[in-house]
């Protein structure tokens, strides 16, 4: 877009007064993956133009690791590598920490995304070991429970 | 089995005393699933027959979640309904902590365990929403951090 300086792009770890920028683009990035719906948490919010969310978790094979639970740039802001930024920084967050590896999911059909993290030297796991992502919710989880 | 008891079997929370059996079943479990090289933590230990190990994670749709990192039942215990058992435990514990959802990954190839959650309700995001995926390790880690 005419106008918009790459220089002034800066990559940082997000603070409590960036909640509303968040779920903002937490808003965005479900519309983009057409599961907008499902978005249900709360809170109100501009001027951030990306974020990736993290935590750790706890793989029994490897001991602490990062999962990137989203990652997401703008629209009018892609193209000039804020995705690749994003995902060195939280490879150095998760090197910090004492971990060895990160994951991440994406939508098949979000081919830029997966040739980026291909780009950047990630593994399909889907892929090459054939792992399947599975989800018991709402009213199947109640019933297990006997609720 | 001849002489394995079915009534036998309780389906309890993981204590402290229980890591060395916690750490076989680890190990037989990535045995199964064809990858046992990749596993690198440490102890020693049998009694308890299978597991469950699952943490919290957080979904920027629907907040605090349960991610079911393993589940496994000793091959001669199968059949018994253990891990149905585990699963509905499970969904016990993330109702009662306020998650609305949990999920799990499995292999494509263990088709005995995903016949098993999709009879007791699960739905196969990698199949439906087409999810698939990525993890980032090793050299590649280091070089994205720079280090």
């Amino acid at each position: 877009m005419a106008g918009v300086q790459m220089a002034s792009v800066r990559i940082r770890e997000a603070k409590e007064g960036d909640c509303g920028h968040i779920l903002r683009l937490i808003r965005e990035l479900a519309e983009y993956e057409k599961l907008s719906d499902q978005v249900k948490i709360s809170e109100e919010g501009p001027c951030v133009v990306g974020y990736g969310l993290y935590y750790f978790i706890y793989s029994t094979w490897k001991g602490r690791n990062v999962y990137l639970e989203d990652i997401y740039v703008m629209p009018e802001y892609r193209g000039q590598g804020i995705g690749s930024q994003i995902i060195k920084k939280v490879a150095q967050v998760a090197l910090n920490k004492g971990c060895s590896q990160f994951r991440l999911a994406v939508l098949d059909w979000n081919k830029s995304a997966m040739d980026l993290y291909k780009a950047l030297g990630a593994q399909d796991l889907t892929e090459t070991e054939g792992w399947h992502s599975f989800r018991f919710e709402g009213e199947v989880m109640r019933e297990l429970a006997g609720k």
